[in-house]
């Protein structure tokens, strides 16, 4: 398993503010080509926070570590910094990342001094490579640690989605190696999990984890007293063949096990 | 400060299934009162990485411990399980919670045997104390641990958020004190943060930190080369007169700081 841990930066995600999209499209994209993500955590904007986060995922030995947010030019964006003071290793002005800034300016027609600011976003631990941002000035960087690959994405969703797609995604792709998903979810009325609990437990077991995900996510209830829920059948594998079948088999024990007592099932389109 | 972490647990939040809307909500309600959410953790369905989470929360010493999701009654819900292991202290069929269960089904007029995953539910750590779920059948649990109070709210959002207004918002209101916050937000175009970014970090040092939030959200561009961004001002304290002070000193330097470099600068609405 090519296991991944995300791990956002910002006030604004701890305060109400702002929903973290990012996490959850990250963890859609990293899902979708095989990919695990293990554990999405939130921090601060302060140097300890951000120190003790990395401390905490470099002992877990994930393949990779991405984090968002923080790379900005203003006083509170001090991913970088964080990941400097927490690897001994020191910040150095980089002459590719400084390029990659004037000429995401230039690009934009934008006739702008490159000031303290400005120069910030180019200064990165040392040893790290910048990535290009190509929707936004503040370049991306990447730095290994023994297996992990830090990659260090800024926390503006477009620049953020743009960087993953075009420099992170293949190669996380290329690790994970040829993998098949398909799957299914419904919706079931009428029919609680407590009742089907016992049944889909012995589905699971009966079948090899890595090849099934199956989960019943309950919603509350429908006119105060008919419990609604959905299932989600995952099945996962190198080959075509037996993806289906695994698929097949489990959906039509879900189906008849709803029948069995009397609810009612859909299948749900999966957006 | 009364400082909060928030750890929230099951699959569907690490595989693009599930936006985790339970911790911006929970964050929202914690800063509207003066609590400091200071991390969000989300973590899968496996006993060890439940484990792991408590621990390294409680580690860090956090006023309160706030855990949603994992408390139903199929066999990947284990979040008592894993505080059980963590602290080591076997789970128990409590009393009260299996009535509590009960009455909850009675309520909804639905007749059900309490089988085993029904009684599941009611099986919590020794020592701990189960709280009425108004809208659900898993009851929450509450465990003191040293200064810590940790709460493990079900994961269904309108469960989660009735039980958290009913039995703990106003806990943490006490224990914050009396607290005042008044909040600007503004959306700023044609001017960049790396552009104010100085004169910010001046306003920011200048001011005492608990009483001044100031925090610049940077949202692309517009018509390809106008940057956007919001500016959120939150000033913080005891004291009405001081709070209205610090907003109006703050806003009125930020608005002059942006006209002086030729920005569009209004107020925004806050939700």
């Amino acid at each position: 398993m090519t296991k991944i841990e995300i791990l956002c930066i910002g006030n604004e995600l701890l305060s109400g503010v702002t929903l973290n999209t990012n996490a959850f499209w990250l963890s859609k994209q990293v899902t979708q080509v095989g990919g695990l993500v293990d554990r999405v955590v939130a921090v601060r904007d302060e140097l300890e926070e951000i120190g003790y986060a990395i401390r905490n995922c470099l002992e877990r030995d994930p393949d990779w570590l991405i984090t968002c947010g923080g790379l900005g030019p203003t006083y509170d964006d001090m991913t970088l910094e964080g990941i400097s003071r927490t690897l001994g290793r020191n910040l150095v002005l980089n002459p590719y990342a400084i390029e990659m800034i004037k000429q995401s300016y230039k690009k934009r027609r934008q006739v702008v001094r490159m000031n303290k600011a400005r120069i910030k976003m180019a200064v990165i631990p040392k040893g790290s490579v910048p990535i290009i941002n190509p929707v936004g000035n503040a370049p991306a960087v990447r730095i290994d640690v023994r297996k992990t690959k830090i990659v260090c994405l800024p926390g503006v969703p477009s620049e953020m989605k743009a960087i993953f797609r075009n420099s992170i995604l293949s190669e996380i792709k290329q690790q994970v190696g040829k993998f098949i998903s398909e799957e299914r979810r419904y919706r079931v009325e009428g029919v609680s999990e407590a009742t089907i609990s016992k049944t889909l437990t012995k589905l699971v077991e009966s079948t090899p984890s890595d090849s099934l995900y199956l989960k019943t996510h309950p919603q509350g209830y429908m006119n105060k007293n008919v419990p609604v829920m959905n299932i989600q059948v995952v099945s996962r594998g190198s080959k075509k063949e037996a993806v289906k079948r695994v698929l097949e088999r489990i959906s039509n024990e879900i189906i008849s096990e709803v029948k069995k007592h009397k609810g009612k099932i859909k299948l749900k389109k999966i957006q």
